[in-house]
């Protein structure tokens, strides 16, 4: 199965950043061009399969990706979709009028921002990410789809620690490659 | 041309992110899917038509772009030549053991860092990113690339702003598709 060799080349590495946590990286799979594709083609396989139905148009006009790491895969879905690319990145980072979102982070509170004239209203939307944890990332980002008059079909990522249940926070279907339960 | 098409597509920020500077940013194009396979296909007819020529084994084992908006096209690219991609990040970002070269930035000085395990020894690698000015973090990238015994053949950028002379920095040549000259 495609699952079972994306995360084989997942390597994990325990207590990074900080001691408890198991970092699982994914920089190795991108050094292996079969993975990497076999990565990319189950998201490509699963958004022509399953999510594009759902669409009102048919297709999805815009793949939003979070900095950093949405940023490795994010812009290849949505090349191979015929899709837009949008970023989301940490207030300050992006030029031009913007939309704000905080979410709360293990101390204190951080604020995303997407550009104010990226997604035009009506549009629909997919949201991706390397890993999704406690989900307040993903929520402010839907937040700023939102926003714009975007209307978001689903969410998805490599990683889903499925424990921390943050399917239960976001708007839309959440689809993920790997979960890890505990 | 393909030349003026991608530059059509960015859109300049005067005073973004501070007064003086005209920022160029990359965003709109990638909002818009033939600009974006325009920019990614120019890359890569650069690479399979001049920069493999100058490869001891007439490949490119490895695209090294830098955080975060070398993320943006560098995976894309690498997936095109069946080769690795392998991410410089600010320090601490990236796990397990990792080389670091510092850069000196505005005020003081930074570290990237590069998994130690990511190059093997006597790979041809080019190094991208969206823009290069002084090229420090250009220089730091080639740094990295050279403790790991990897070959750099070619540096390539998006923008580059000539008038900062980068390009005599570099170990190896230079490619930009726009040039920004004052």
């Amino acid at each position: 199965m495609d699952t079972e060799y994306i995360k084989s080349q997942l390597v994990p590495h325990p207590d990074f950043p900080k001691k408890g946590i198991v970092f699982l990286d994914m920089f190795p799979l991108l050094r292996n061009p079969v993975a990497f594709e076999t990565l990319i083609t189950n998201f490509v396989h699963h958004l022509t399969a399953v999510t594009i139905a759902k669409s009102p148009n048919r297709k999805i006009d815009v793949v939003v990706g979070l900095d950093a790491r949405g940023f490795l895969f994010g812009p290849i879905i949505a090349l191979r979709l015929g899709a837009a690319f949008v970023p989301v990145r940490k207030q300050g980072k992006l030029p031009g009028k913007c939309h704000s979102a905080s979410y709360e982070k293990e101390y204190g509170v951080d604020s995303f921002e997407m550009q104010a004239d990226a997604i035009e209203p009506g549009q629909s939307v997919v949201v991706v990410d390397d890993l999704i944890a406690t989900g307040g990332s993903a929520k402010a980002a839907g937040e700023l789809v939102a926003k714009s008059g975007g209307k978001i079909l689903e969410y998805l990522f490599i990683i889903e620690l499925t424990f921390l249940k943050a399917a239960e926070k976001l708007d839309a279907p959440l689809y993920s490659i790997v979960q890890v339960d505990d």
